[in-house]
């Protein structure tokens, strides 16, 4: 069976972050999504808020499993025991830096591979910060991030 | 059990391919390396030499095919039913081709996904056409080619 | 009254071109567009047949004129008295070639400007040499060009 | 009459920023320069100083207006029933982000269109972060600023 | 005898630069290790712990002086009277940043040329931020930073 | 004494090289501006041709010498005993090449070290094929390339 770890910031969870997950479980057979806690980012939503969000979108799928991580990716990797990391791919700026971050892992744990999924054409415009800053100033993110997301992010500027 | 094809010229094969299958073979149980035959374009060697590399330096692992295509990937993935084709990422024109690539791809046929792999860093500067270019030259390409190439390529040049 | 000239190759038209023209036609008053005669190049449609194509794809639209052009693109604006160029950007690597077509046009003729415009997200991986490329080895186009380049290019491989 | 908006921080006006405008105004009959006022980030200069700056520096042309705005670019766009905005791109890291946002724009108010311009070679190495680096550890600006921005950047780190 | 100027951040000092400073002492006579002192930056180390670490990996090279200073590059150029500044290039978002900061510090003073060395293969992927990242989370730097910053993070993240 | 290569094709010459040519002059003591001779490019000045086009744009410098070479850079820089590599770089896509090419030199021969200097702001959308093409086309090219070039391309098109 073949697993693999999808992590990400996820604040919050987009359509491109869907994309990415439904395309990965036609692949491998079960996917973990795993929310980054990095507690120097300010963050708009906390990692439960994130994890609920999750939950809420990608329903009771068993293939997937939702889950947090604190610290580097290649030990969480290894505590979980899975071998493959899941990375979507959207811009020149996010290759550059995906290179470095990949061979940077495979240094840290050999073991550790990373695989990339191009962003589909309908969401290589779409980033998290882009979310965070249009609903910000009142601008309409439906159509962009799942219902669930939209509603809380109303909640939030309330 | 996933299989995935890798696609490629192949012309000829440099360790930096040998660096993608093996790595590719941690992940999927069993990989189909396939030459594409593209009579358009000018090859050093034929399609039928360029697999006899690939056997040679591949040896009998059973979990790796060799074969040669002619047309279209997703044509020649539907006839296989093979859902996914990996690809080594190397430097940003690589990446910009084959954000088009696998986007067209997907369009053409929704099932096939492309997976990338980065290349690792002993292999980022390789490419085939630049072994092309120093051993037409009279250069030393041992180190970034496998031995029976570097055979087959003093072959060629004599 | 602000007219532009949109240039290209057109070789063949793609739903990427189409889009240009119709959202430079809500900024200027009048559109020509002009297809480039490079006889150095490998054409796959001539000039005449890329004209007709435009000419059926566009209709009677007053707003839009349809021409040709060989030699430099700067001299075809004086000779037209038209002082912007219109040209869509869809990836870094076109950018680059852009930025410098743009400054040594500049450098030619310091009345031309030249305005561009972001490929939008549904053909930002759609060129005509893809499309040539998938039309040669029989794969399926429609959707990427519009019905009457799709039945010119299968009258062209029949 | 076609109106553009030229919108951007001008945190200060560069000699960059002067040659967009001024090649703008070739173009289009009125271009309003929007000084985006931005709560979150640290600027040197207030709005009010950047606006009487710009005042300054472009004289009494009537094709130009001043003004400044806050919040998301659509909804001033459609505030000011303007449908074309002016941006200059310079670098591919601009590139990049400007392509993901002109298409974030169009998904906000499909009415938005994006026209760039390329930076001209004598300013394709100017940023107003640069500016600001170089003024205040005491270097000379003079040829890349005008020379109203010169004088109040020496009263700001007298 | 030519003299070059290295300047950076070492916070902290890694195999890539040690790198680039034994490669270009192949080139120039006598090599300026000067450490950038940016106290608007949050810095790991402070600028005497970066001068004492580059002390001990570079050990006693008449050839090498290790210095630091804070302002303007191109001042501190002229006070040295050092006309070559040395930095390496790693990737594509360093290419466009250095590209403009070479012209910039052209601007500023003629005299100064910058001249770059590609990063090699075995540390194209390192950079000073990752190893602070991965140390703060009890990643494994060795390998990727001379032993004496290996001791220095130790002493620091205990 | 430093003594570097500035390899090249010169087809033709252009105002940008002769920039590098005369910034590289004030960091080495000598320079050999070495002519590649590619057999399988189609050229449109003879490597004859371009060595002559350079004495007379280059005049009697003593620290001036002008070659051409066949082959690999680093044979021919072993064969000359020089180390160092000078080469301009002007784009992105410049970057990528120049980078592998500088990695894979390195390979074939550990001794040899590439320099590379920033194009300057007014030739960065200058190349030699932009020339060739505009002059083709009967565009003035004055001003991008010395006047003894300018003489020679007329000659060509009469």
């Amino acid at each position: 069976m073949t697993q693999a770890i999808y992590p990400g910031s996820f604040d919050p969870l987009t359509n491109g972050h869907l994309s990415i997950i439904e395309r990965g479980l036609r692949i491998f057979d079960r996917l973990t999504v795993a929310v980054a806690n990095n507690p120097r980012k300010n963050a708009l939503f906390t990692v439960e808020e994130r994890i609920d969000t999750l939950r809420e979108a990608l329903g009771d799928d068993p293939r997937v499993e939702i889950d947090s991580f604190e610290g580097l990716l290649v030990h969480y990797c290894a505590e979980r025991e899975v071998k493959v990391v899941l990375r979507g791919l959207r811009a020149v700026s996010d290759f550059e830096f995906e290179l470095q971050m990949a061979n940077m892992n495979r240094k840290l744990d050999n073991e550790v591979e990373t695989l990339f999924m191009m962003t589909g054409e309908e969401s290589f415009f779409i980033s998290s910060q882009f979310v965070r800053e249009v609903q910000h100033f009142g601008g309409d993110v439906s159509g962009i991030v799942p219902p669930c997301v939209l509603r809380r992010l109303q909640e939030k500027t309330q």
